[in-house]
Formats: structure tokens, C-alpha cells, sequence
């Protein structure tokens, strides 16, 4: 049994970066940059209007003749005398010879000439060529997270492809005789399956799709088969259930004989004690106890940051939340609790039902509050720790 | 012109919610409820064991014959004298004559007896049946958002469909002569279009896929013409550029001529300012600036609200965030300011380059800081308000 914290370090250091792919900058919403980004131009890439006004050359004059127009998207490179000046709109290329641009509200303007009301400062309302970035400055560093911004900007530098990490390939092995898939008729003694589409659910959040999901009678030849199969293709593979000490053996034998190594067995927690976690050259197993709310309790804590290494994120676990408790908690347990809660912008309430076959709370927490082992009491208006969920 | 907070009540006031539909629970993630869930069944369904250990009738004694096993998934109801145990597992079935269950740990057992050596309460580590949700009682109420865990336990109570909001179907419209699109090559004069991509994949973030994206010319005739087919296809449509000061009357024409209602158009902030709302019938029209920056801001400002409105969202707006400020703003303007911003767990940093064409501050960003247009200064150390992005 170890702690919680060493459980997170373990899993920190065996899950390492996917391998790369070229991927469209249109596909790659929630990727990670793999290798750093180079601007291929400059941008803006010639000198260009802030403002629906008028070009020309600062002077002491205040009164220019209008000799043409530049829209957004026309290149003609007027040649202004210095009593000259031009229609300009927003975004439309500066001509060379014109350094300021006023403000149409600025101006008295017939069809022919303006007279500048408010004169405004040499170089005004005009965007500098490479003013955003310079071609061959870089665009992103390695490990950037790929934002809607971050896919604006590269697509606004011409830039259609970009080196991500690949996304992992998740499996999830569902083992218990008691299960019944949902819909079919509910036997005496047997639950339904709802694990498989909660965990499906849950990497879905973190940009993992189309998990593929195995299911097994007990017993260890069909899991021990099972098994070998899915750790050949799969990067990521969660196992649900088979793991609580009345059944250990079977899924750690099965586990054991298909050659993963235990990197952890049971967590000094509650709930989520009855875990295992191993890996397989780059494959990470996590066997994940049974208990709906344990098994994404775990899920929070350990896959999702496991996956987020994996796909080259920096910031692999959620911003930690500080707030004032609405209750006394106790901790007799000398394990680390995680406790189903709800926070707002000022306080933190830990929800009725903390059982760990309690799927209910869950749905209506937004947060795991931790109570480290070594706590044995928290006060009401005491500042706790929180893990936020979505 | 318009204040912020008026535009965001007019939004709100206007985005009515989508039609429903039945959906599978397996693909339901991140819709919300229309309907109310009531549980088909007892959960647990019958009295569990909530550990692995030994089913008996409670009494004095704390000798007792093994006569049997109940293993999950079983439904053998064996008839227990007051002297007699079977060996129970994690979520198995309890005789209807047992009704306590001891912990493996809390026993000396060989094959035939157990010596109770720490005698639990009455009752202990039995669940009874209905412990988290009887049959007919409610297990949402409507309007609830389908997350992870609600999957889960929808599943568990073997349900498989449920009636949700259906997911708006949104459409950009991109207009702009200087407009090339990333891969081609840049003429003088011209920029790559860049706001159609960010735009699907921020709509990508709030559950909004396949979001088609239509490109015209820029005239009135083509854009009517493209308007006109748009807006009865779909319910959301934004609309990139060809709405500021120099070029209005061309795309609010063409709305107008389509029998779009003008419901705002123009705010006071900065930047983002030159923006259309209107609707028709039920389709929402959003004429966004073509300044990245300010497209992206009134994104997620406006735009994201309105359709989280749709899908039956009860909290619209993201919790917004307080942090201390690293350093002094000045407001101007007399508008509302919209900053990108980076925060961590103490305080919140002005980031450089806030100018309306700048994406690169965008994705390094983390949140936008609102000052708001009647505040001309906040000074260093002072709480300021951040509407976190993704």
C-alpha cells in the first residue's frame, strides 16, 4: 500500500510522450505541440491601416486632395505628394510614402479633399510590418497546447500542418459475473454494467475517442487472453473491476502472466484503495476497482494526468481551488480522502453519500475535496484544497 | 451603442432553447437534460455485501459453521441458522435471514467455521436495497448536464435513452476580399483568412461540431444570396467581418433584406466593438468584427453564452474568477475593456499586446480581464474579475 502522492509521482515518471504525426492546423483543436513553430512571414505582412481614415504624410499641413482609395485587399502603391492623401480603409496596405493614418471622425471630408480636424501623431493608426511576429520568429514553443487562439494564429501565418503528439488509443476491459449490459433484463443477483460508458464518457473529456471496449467472462484464461491482445494495441488500457482483495489474484495473475510489470498495488486512500498499475514496454495499465464512484474517483487522480503526460501536456493536473468549508470534517481512517463536493465563488460544501458505489453524488459534485492521511480533522471556515471535475 | 451588460441580457433574453430528442446514454456526454429521469429500478437492487467477509444473522455468539458461498453476480438464498455463515464478496447478494456482514480481516477461518474476532454492529456492511435511489424516484431533474459520472449512473440503472436538447447546427459565414486562404499563396496586399478555423474549433470546445463554413465575395448580391440559404438551414450563424465602420451597411443590408431582425448592433468596448445581433425566426445571427482577437473575444463573450442557452445550460456563463492585479490599468476609453490575461492561484498578469489583430496574446492567455467602462483605474494589488477561457 502506498501513499497518495507517490502513486501521482510513479505514474508521473512511467508515462511517457506519445510518438509524433503531421497533423491539419484545422484538426488539431486539444493537440500539443511536439516541436516548436516558425513564422513563415511576416504578419502583418506589409504595413497596414488600424482605422477607416485617410493616408498620407504627416506634415503642419491639415489640408490634403484625395487621389485614390486602398480597401482591404488592394495593393496599389500610390505615390503620394506630401499635399496628397487617401481613402484607407481597416486592414488595406499603407502606401510607402504615407507614414500616418487619421481617423475618418477626425476629418472634413468632401469628394475631393479632407481637412484633418484633429491632427493626430506622426505614425498614428498605422500597423508596422512584422508588428505581431517576424518571419522565422517562433510562432509556439514545443508543448503548447493548441487553443482556438493558438489555431487562428498559426492559420493566420499561412501555416496548414503542425507536429503533434498523438492521441493515445485507450481500451477498457470490463470483468464481473454479476454485470448485465443496460437494457437487457436485470437477473437476480446481477447489476448493470455502467463503468464501460463512464470511463468511455470521462476520456472523451480529456480528448480521447473512440475507446474501444472488451468485456470477459471470470476467469483467468479468457482475461489472461484477453489481455494479450489488448496490450499489443492499445497505449492505454483500463480494467474495470477484478482488482478488490477477493478477487486480487485473478486480474493481477492475468496481468502478471502477460508480462506487465506492478509499478503500484493499492493506494492508502477512500475511496479508490483496490488499484493496480503497471505498464508493458509503452502501454500503462490501470486496473481500476469496480466501485463506480472509486473507479472515477481514480480516473481524476490518476489516468487523466497519465494521459495528459502522454500527450505532451505541461500542466498535467487541474489548478488546485482553495475555499472555506461549510462543515467539520473527520478523518479517522488514516487514509486520504477524496470527498464528493460542490464549491462556489466563496465556499465549499461536501455532498451527502460519499459511498463508494454512490454514482449520484458524483454527478452532482464539481469537485473532489482531499483530505491528506495525516489530517485527522478539518473545522468549518477552514481553507481546503480542491480538485475540480467537469 | 450598447453596454456590455445590455447586449448580454438581450442575448439571453433571445437565444430560446433547441427542440429535444431521444439520445442514447453512451453518446449523450455534454448534452443537457429536457426531462426529468425516473429510476426503473431499486439501486442496489437487493441487499449487498459492502465487503468481502462472512453473511450472518447477529447475535452473541461468534462461532459459526460455513455452509456456503455468494459470490457477485449470484442469487443462491440460502437459508442461514442462527449458527451458520457464508462467505460473501464485494456486492453479492445477502440471504434474506442474514443481516450483518464482518470483514475477511475480523475473522479467524478455516474451511469450515470462522471465529468472529472484532464483532461489527448490527446491520454492518450490508447495503440495503434502495440505498441510492428507489424505483419511480427521480434521478435528474431537467436541465441537468449529462457529465461523466451522470452517464454512469443513468447506465447503472439500466437506462439507455434520455430526451435532451438537440445541439444547435451553426454556420460561418466568412466575407473579406483580402482574404487568402492558408496554403495558397499570399499576394501583396492580401492576408490569410484565419477566423473561420478559430471559430469551429471554439465552437468545437462548447460541444458545436461539423460546423459548416461558406465563404463569399464581397458584394452585396452574393452575400444576400449566401444569407438567404443560410439562414434557413441552421440555428446559429456567425458571421466574420464586413461589420465595422467602413464597410456596415454592406453585410447589415444584407442581413436586413433577408428579414433578419436587428436586436443590437455595436458596443461599448474594446475591443470587439462593431458587432450585429439579430435573429430570425429561431436562428440566431452573429455578425462578429473581423479583427481575430475581437472575434474571438466576442465569442466568448457573446456568442458562447447564447448557445449554451440552446442546449438547455442553467449556468450560461463561465464562474467568473477574482485575483489579485500585478500591476496598475488604465481605462480611457469609457468603454468596457476586455484584456487577455493570465492568472494562477494568487494573481492575474496583463499580458503584452492587446491590440485587436493580435492572436499570439490570445493563446498564451488564460483568461480575459474585464474592466468595466465606468472604472478609469485599477491599481496594483487591487481584486480584480477574469472570465476564465479555454
Amino acid at each position: 500500500m502506498i501513499k497518495v502522492e507517490d502513486a501521482i509521482a510513479i505514474i508521473e515518471a512511467n508515462s511517457k510522450k506519445m510518438p509524433t504525426k503531421l497533423i491539419s492546423v484545422s484538426k488539431a483543436l486539444g493537440y500539443v505541440l511536439a516541436e516548436k513553430v516558425i513564422s513563415p512571414i511576416d504578419m502583418p505582412p506589409f504595413r497596414q491601416s488600424a482605422m477607416d481614415g485617410y493616408a498620407f504624410t504627416h506634415s503642419i499641413r491639415h489640408q490634403y486632395d484625395i487621389i485614390g482609395t486602398s480597401q482591404a485587399g488592394d495593393h496599389s502603391n500610390i505615390k503620394l505628394k506630401n499635399t496628397e492623401a487617401i481613402r484607407i480603409f481597416t486592414g488595406a496596405f499603407v502606401p510607402d510614402n504615407a507614414d500616418t493614418v487619421v481617423m475618418q471622425e477626425h476629418v472634413m471630408a468632401n469628394k475631393d479633399s479632407i481637412l484633418i480636424a484633429t491632427m493626430p501623431e506622426k505614425f498614428s493608426n498605422v500597423r508596422p510590418k512584422g508588428e505581431q511576429i517576424r518571419k522565422e520568429d517562433i510562432v509556439f514553443e514545443a508543448n503548447t497546447l493548441i487553443t482556438p487562439a493558438a489555431i487562428g494564429f498559426l492559420a493566420c501565418l499561412g501555416i496548414t500542418e503542425v507536429e503533434v503528439y498523438k492521441k493515445p488509443k485507450a481500451a477498457i476491459l470490463v470483468t464481473g459475473n454479476e454485470l448485465v449490459q443496460p437494457g437487457k433484463k436485470l437477473k437476480k443477483g446481477k447489476i448493470f454494467e455502467s463503468n464501460s460508458v463512464m470511463l468511455e464518457a470521462a476520456l472523451e473529456t480529456i480528448g480521447i475517442k473512440k475507446t474501444k471496449v472488451y468485456r470477459v467472462k471470470d476467469n483467468l484464461k479468457a482475461t489472461k487472453n484477453a489481455l494479450k491482445s489488448i496490450l499489443k494495441k492499445y497505449d492505454v488500457v483500463l480494467i474495470s473491476g477484478g482488482i478488490s482483495v477477493g478477487d486480487y489474484d485473478f486480474v493481477k495473475e492475468a496481468l502478471l502472466q502477460n508480462g506487465v510489470q506492478e509499478l503500484f498495488y493499492k493506494i492508502n486512500q477512500k475511496p479508490g484503495k483496490p488499484m493496480f498499475f503497471g505498464s508493458k514496454n509503452e502501454t500503462l495499465v490501470f486496473a481500476l476497482p469496480g466501485n463506480p464512484a472509486s473507479s472515477l474517483t481514480n480516473f481524476y487522480i490518476y489516468v487523466s494526468p497519465a494521459i495528459k503526460n502522454k500527450l505532451g501536456f505541461t500542466e498535467i493536473h487541474k489548478t488546485k481551488v482553495v475555499r472555506k468549508l461549510n462543515s467539520d470534517i473527520k478523518n479517522s481512517t488514516g487514509k486520504t480522502l477524496f470527498l464528493k463536493a460542490k464549491y462556489d465563488e466563496t465556499k465549499v460544501t461536501v455532498l451527502d453519500g460519499q459511498s463508494s458505489a454512490m454514482l449520484n453524488t458524483f454527478a452532482v459534485a464539481n469537485s473532489l475535496l482531499i483530505v491528506p492521511e495525516d489530517i485527522q480533522e478539518y473545522k468549518k471556515g477552514q481553507l481546503v484544497t480542491l480538485l475540480p471535475i467537469d
